[in-house]
């Protein structure tokens, strides 16, 4: 046996009890926070691959059937313009279901938030700073815009 | 002021001081564990939002040439099959880049883990057990498989 065991008289007091008591709750905390780090690094880093592999995974049938549409445009080439109007639509969807829908602001008030101007046209009807058009498409909500929509913007 | 304090001739101990240091650095490592929890929750949430966008981006050029195509399409319908190839090409890039290159294991052996048979042949010139064709292709590597290539494999 070890001979602190045998040192006679030597009940540990109270208080060294107690000293004992938090230097070994303050090891196992701290032993506890180093964990808990390590292991949200790695949740962290899995995280990021599980969210890559499901959005590609959600592009897949996109690039399937634009290889479809491909190998089919020699024998079919009328069925081109409809099949390719079908996988933009699927891409447009995709990203929808990401959280970016499409928008197209036409007619509303200009928003610097949400649209950027790439022209200004005079119009008759339309009240000024109306959007006339839009360029391109804008993808996203104002909480997570992925991109603003270039729009034409009335003028007086 | 409480009554403790004004208790004579108590001065601490280095048993009581010890004790008060260990409760102090006790309460202050369970704080930064607490804090670390909340923090990396709003970091995990915050790494999958920024991967999507990040992903989203990636994919917007693809889905705007889609629809540029669609728009030339009646003025210049030869060259739709051309702009379609280079859209296909540029989304095959697109998951590359994300870590899932296409694979075609087209005169491989055959492997379970990266390929798919979806129908055998007999071959005259290949070793049973090889890759004939690629029906579909595969996206990912060993380590991060998106999905297996379809293959027809050579049967004796």
């Amino acid at each position: 046996m070890p001979d602190e065991a045998e040192v006679p008289d030597e009940q540990p007091s109270a208080a060294e009890q107690r000293i004992a008591e938090l230097e070994d709750q303050l090891l196992r905390t701290a032993a506890d926070l180093d964990n808990l780090r390590k292991r949200y690094q790695r949740d962290l880093d899995r995280a990021r691959s599980v969210e890559r592999a499901q959005l590609a995974a959600a592009w897949l049938p996109v690039v399937d059937n634009l290889e479809l549409a491909l190998q089919h445009a020699d024998s079919d080439p009328d069925g081109l313009v409809k099949g390719i109007r079908v996988i933009h639509e699927q891409a447009v969807a995709a990203l929808a279901r990401l959280g970016f829908p499409a928008f197209d602001p036409t007619g509303q008030p200009f928003d610097p938030v949400l649209h950027e101007a790439v022209s200004t046209l005079p119009s008759e009807d339309a009240t000024p700073g109306t959007v006339l058009a839009v360029v391109r498409p804008g993808y996203g909500t104002a909480d997570a815009l992925l991109r603003p929509a270039s729009v034409v913007v009335a003028k007086r």
